[in-house]
C-alpha cells in the first residue's frame, strides 16, 4: 500500500514500511494521501483521506495532519516536530484540544530575523535546567525549554509521542516517552482499514 | 537631562521624565545614549553609556540593553517585552544569567512564514489555562502561555518587573508583577550617576 504525507516543507511516501522524502508522486500506482500543503493540487491517482478521519472532537478546523496522528492514539500526547510543532491531546479515543508551537528552524529564523546579534548555532543537548550565560546559550534554552514546558503543561500522567523530522531530538527530554517515526501513516492506515470495513 | 535608547526597531527619547520615540537625534544638543542596532553609527554629540554599566555577571556579551535594565533592578526578574523578550535574573545585585524569546510580532510573523493557515490574529486576552480548540486559540495559547510558564520558571519568589512595548501586555498573568516603561532609563541614569561620582 502506497501513502503519501504532503506536508509544508516535504512530502513523504509510505510503502510497505519504508518511508521515504520523495518531490513528486508516482504516475501509475494508485495511492491515499493527507495534505496541508495549499499550494500542491494535482494528485493524479491519489485518493483523499480527509474525508475518512472520524476524530471525536470539539476543536474547530483540525488539519488533517493533526486527525491523522491522533487517529493513532487513543489516549496520549501527541507531539508532531516539524516546520512547525504541533501537540494534542486524546483521552479514551477523543481529541480534547492542542496548540502550536514555531518548529525549531522557525525559531531559529525569528530570532535571526530581529537581529544579526540573534545568528546562532541551534545545540539539541542544551542544559534546560541552567539559566544560561551567553547569547548562544540563552537562545537554544528559549527554544528548548518552551518546547519542554507547554508539553510538560499538558502532560499529566499520560503517555507521550513524539513524531515528525525534529522529534527524536525533541524526545530525549521527556522520560518515558516514545519516538514513532510513522505515527502519521498508521493514521492513515486506519482510516483506510474503516473505508474497507 | 537627555538620554536616547536605540533598539532594533525604535528610538526612544527620555527627556525630563517624557518618553517618546524619535526618528532621529538632536542635532544641537548633547545627550547620552545606549544603542543595540547594529545599522545605526552616527551620534553626532551622543556619549555611549555602554563602558559605564559596571554590571556584577559571568554572562558573556550581555547586550547593553539588557545591562541597562539590569542595572536598575538590585533583586528581580526583568523581562524587556520588545522586537525579541529578554528575561534576566537580578540576585542582590548580581546578573544570575538569562534568556531571550522572541517578540510576541515575531512568533506571529514566524507562524505565517511557516504556513498560510497559520496567519491570526494576536489575542492578550486569550485563557492560557484552557487548551485551545480552534486555530486563532493554539496559535495565542502557544506565544502566551510559552511566555508565562519560561517566566515562572526562573521567578521563584522574587520581584517581577516588565518592560518594553509589550510589557504592560504580559504583565497582566502575573499578580505581584510591576510594568515599569522608564526601567532602561533609570539604569542609564544610575551609570550617569556613577560616572559623575
Amino acid at each position: 500500500m502506497l501513502l503519501y504525507d504532503v506536508g509544508n516543507t516535504n512530502i513523504k511516501c509510505y510503502d510497505n514500511g519504508e518511508i521515504t522524502n520523495v518531490d513528486d508522486f508516482d504516475e501509475n500506482l494508485n495511492f491515499y494521501y493527507i495534505n496541508v500543503n495549499p499550494n500542491i493540487k494535482n494528485f493524479k491517482n491519489g485518493i483523499d483521506l480527509e474525508p475518512h478521519f472520524k476524530l471525536k472532537t470539539s476543536y474547530d478546523g483540525l488539519g488533517v495532519d493533526r486527525k491523522a496522528v491522533c487517529y493513532a492514539v487513543y489516549d496520549g500526547v501527541i507531539v508532531d516536530a516539524g516546520s512547525a510543532i504541533t501537540v494534542d491531546v486524546m483521552s479514551e479515543g477523543v481529541h480534547l484540544g492542542g496548540f502550536i508551537l514555531p518548529g525549531i528552524l522557525a525559531y531559529k529564523e525569528s530570532f535571526a530575523k530581529i537581529s544579526t546579534t540573534l545568528i546562532f548555532d541551534v545545540d539539541e543537548n542544551i542544559d534546560i535546567k541552567k539559566l544560561p550565560k551567553n547569547s548562544n546559550e540563552a537562545l537554544n534554552f528559549a527554544i528548548f525549554n518552551s518546547i519542554y514546558l507547554m508539553i510538560r503543561d499538558v502532560l499529566e500522567d499520560k503517555k507521550l509521542y513524539f513524531t515528525g523530522g525534529d522529534g527524536d531530538v525533541l524526545c530525549k527530554n521527556f522520560k518515558g516517552s516514545v519516538y514513532k517515526k510513522d505515527l502519521v501513516f498508521t493514521g492513515m492506515k486506519r482510516a483506510i482499514k474503516e473505508i474497507k470495513c
